[in-house]
């Protein structure tokens, strides 16, 4: 049994609550956020502690593991405080909103020993996973051109937008891991930034992109992101390799079709946001989680794993504006 | 070439006329009805000659072969002189509505020796065909069960159904024919009527009807028909075997699908009748047709098989009359 | 929270046992087997107690509801004991063997009043109630043709088969009760049975079928059962009305689908069997049964349900046996 | 009815040879082809007459339109010697190899007042053509992202691609112009090539390429290329629009699926090629340039489109072999 805590009481604090909530092997111990009530009412939801100050989680002996959920500017010196106190670490993406700040911490991410996660949720996925799987298996032969089609239902507010780093760092993040996952090495990132809607664009953000990031492999991976999808969170990805192509399609709330004089066959909208598509996800990104540090094996994602994504935003971001690719060592 | 006559200029005269004249062996010689100037019309669309009177189809000397679509009560006499005229002859389905009169012609029948074809034109759909194409060569192991979902668009004209002798005799009896196609003998049928629409309920005839038939291999076959159908013309097979199952899906006019806020992945209604649905299939069975006139070969259907479809639309009729299952001889 | 005892520790007695498990308003309590250690290991894996008589489940004070897995047989006196004790039942179908037991207990049954469902799983697979919801909503119009197929992915052991009641009463009971969940009163039933297993054949009993049912409304069931099927476990439903139609699809493990020079757009084999494919099902009728219980209304299944199921089961026994249709009061 | 010459007895002109035979208002008059018996063979499938040189053509009073499938260096001075005969033409893409040779031509291809179309058959799709259709009509609002999928199924031999003009002028100019026909004028252009194959490697050319467009109203297209696909000619395109999505997927030869222990609902291969997925397409590209010049309006596709292809392929090429997005004035 792994006791938890959570810092960051929101949106995602909650996702991981509750998933720690009905694991079998993990126990939410404490609750952490400064702002207001936020930490006493999650935690009383589960029969947790709660307190205000993220020091206490670290020192707080009964804390075996801290699932980092605070805005983004602080997982690093979050991750640094709980890996110096020993604490296991799962963190939530980026790692940070600019590379700068993970050159500065270069010398102490390096010197971790404690075990360190990284939420990249989708590689835990089962539809994802399985086609990573048979990929592996040789199913397809050698993968040669990625495809993956990531739009969310809506737009955040564009008072989220202006602080968010930017598309690349805060949603296509996911995005350049799952290429990563699939093709490792990325040498070259092309992004063709849109904007669709005059008041995203207001911020200095898009709000939708096409990028194109080559493998040293030599094969190709194509993301195509919009903030915004009128059938609600499209999440596709389409392998195709040598010898055959993968899919992993949509997910719905059921496997419910309908014909009528207007249309046949007609599904449903896909599942509406990430915690109820990505909810098996969260899951099993938790089940590796406890795992890895009880058998104290690696963890399936790293920070390396998260400083590569942000490497990637950072050249998407770049190439965007410019308009220029941009070429990685 | 064959030259090729056509009695009787009605829906189903102008679909094979249509055929005739798009097909590189064939030639539409003449049209014969009695009404007013149907046949006429039909023959000058494509060049033929036309003529009121069945005899004058059997004497002409040009024509190789006729296609009967005349009223069902006349395809017997028609077939039965074109034949001792020396004609082949491609007859539509039912052969008769009563089996009295397939009796009463037995004799004459038996002795026919010019090709006689009838046309049931879904053996020649391309997609149920390649199912028992799968069948016949192992794909799913031995054939348990067959479900058969038949449902047209709209019903015909109450004054149709008054003389159509049965949603058995006119609407299944293709169904039957598909079902002795994949199973071959049958030797018991249960069919429970529908009355849906009041309408043809006054004629005393059902306009929907469940078929099970019981094949002599063991295998059982559903048929689920109606004479109405929301979403188009529905017509799809599903042959299920000890090893695997084969399912003919339903045609639509292209592949396009659609998503939105209400529907994902919807698909068009079903191609709307029998003349857009079965196109390939009219197309397919008249070069069957004239290949085996030409190479003296078995035609592919045969007066047997109409004659044994229309027993099992005379045993479901009983039986949906009685209530009890019939059992074949 | 509900304290549960579970009767049965066999397979299904640990389907319940893991939902209660699981469920935040529920707790296992005590686990009743008369066999061996099987109470006392499955009681052992949640930390409940066990016991090997079924009085002690009934006299034990602290717990509230009593889910029943015993053998069939004892369906009748263990809901009828644990009802005279005041306890809460959820039962397993059918209710019993035979109708004649029914009939012996139907005074002490009707005279319950403590809540008894019965475990008609179904009704709760989101699918197969997504589905009746859009028909109660008019989504499709009037309800004509219902066609449940339903083959399991292999027979059990021959030896279970011999003591099952049947192949009607022990596995298409649920479709009978599915079809009473769409169709209500059921009017006549015509059975026609299939031996294609040798081995099952030699037990009296059939291994597939194929059932017609007309209801009161006049419109029709087609059930199409297997004992055997080599994709899996084959569960599906297609409800067709005026104005539309829906279908609930199998269900498979992800979205997955693969493409090569063999198969293009393949999924996987349907989830293997009930445990898998029904597992939201078990989850939401406990938490039916578990809020009908706390808020002391009409349980969604009741002891008529599982009446009027075996009703129909002994209706197609009776008639797949005698050839003939069986009407209904 | 249109009397036709072909110029080019190779692949296509075959393909456009039995699309002219079986066209109802048009007539193969005439083929040339220089080499060996090509035309003489030709022309005698289909009763027409045939030449050696192109000047025969021009000059033969009976042509009232020509098909022109020669290599492309002749394209140009084919198609204006034709006009200048006031001959109709359908040109085959690309209309050159370089663009040179466009600007050297451009006061004579300016001057041309005959009806000259150019054999974009996908525009003729019926399945791309009813996605433009849907978007014109407002079915998916704004159209934001357009992805195109266009895979051949093998290669053709490296002789041939060493003189193709390479991949973006020879296989991508179709997709070019299918990103134009929705997305009109594209302002700047991205392009990732391959080498997936080593053999076309040598011949200096890319053999797999994604290529992103922007279009001057802020779309982005994605154009995704390979010269080999395991399961057919993939065939594929998505538009999505501010409210919804449409996509046009891949043809296969018939409706059948297949269902065993492996795979479930497996599909058949796609159509192999081009004759067979665009059959539909070439005959009502015919369709449509016969009513063009029977009724003298503007042909559906133009010289200007081939233009604009072309520029968009040479673009591409230039991308992909400088590393940088090339921007269109």
């Amino acid at each position: 049994m792994l006791n938890i805590a959570i810092i960051g009481a929101g949106r995602i604090g909650h996702v991981h609550a509750k998933t720690i909530a009905s694991h079998p092997k993990a126990r939410l111990a404490l609750v952490c956020d400064p702002f207001g009530d936020a930490a006493e009412k999650l935690a009383g939801e589960y029969g947790a502690r709660s307190c205000k100050e993220a020091e206490d989680v670290f020192t707080d002996p009964e804390v075996d593991a801290v699932v980092i959920g605070s805005p983004t500017p602080l997982h690093i010196p979050h991750l640094l405080a709980a890996a110096r106190a020993g604490k296991a670490v799962l963190c939530e993406k980026p790692i940070a909103l600019d590379m700068k700040d993970v050159i500065a911490a270069q010398a102490e991410l390096d010197a971790i020993t404690t075990p360190v996660m990284f939420g990249f949720n989708r590689r835990f996925d089962p539809n994802f996973a399985a086609v990573r799987t048979a990929v592996l298996n040789g199913r397809i032969g050698e993968l040669e051109q990625l495809t993956i089609i990531s739009r969310d239902p809506a737009a955040p507010p564009v008072e989220y937008i202006a602080v968010s780093g930017g598309i690349f760092r805060d949603m296509t993040i996911h995005d350049f891991d799952t290429a990563r996952f699939f093709l490792g090495d990325i040498v070259e990132v092309f992004a063709a930034g849109q904007n669709l809607d005059p008041e995203i664009e207001k911020t200095g953000d898009f709000d939708a992109a096409v990028v194109t990031l080559r493998a040293a492999s030599g094969a190709v991976a194509t993301i195509i992101n919009n903030r915004h999808c009128a059938s609600g969170y499209d999440q596709r990805l389409e392998a195709s390799g040598r010898e055959g192509a993968l899919f992993a399609e949509n997910v719905r709330p059921t496997t419910v079709r309908l014909s009528n004089g207007e249309v046949t066959d007609a599904q449903e909208p896909y599942l509406d946001f990430f915690l109820e598509r990505y909810a098996d996800a969260y899951r099993i990104e938790l089940s590796e989680f406890i795992e890895a540090v009880e058998s104290a094996s690696p963890t399936p994602t790293t920070i390396a794993d998260a400083v590569e994504a942000l490497r990637l935003a950072e050249a998407a971001t770049e190439s965007a504006t410019t308009g220029k690719p941009v070429r990685l060592a």
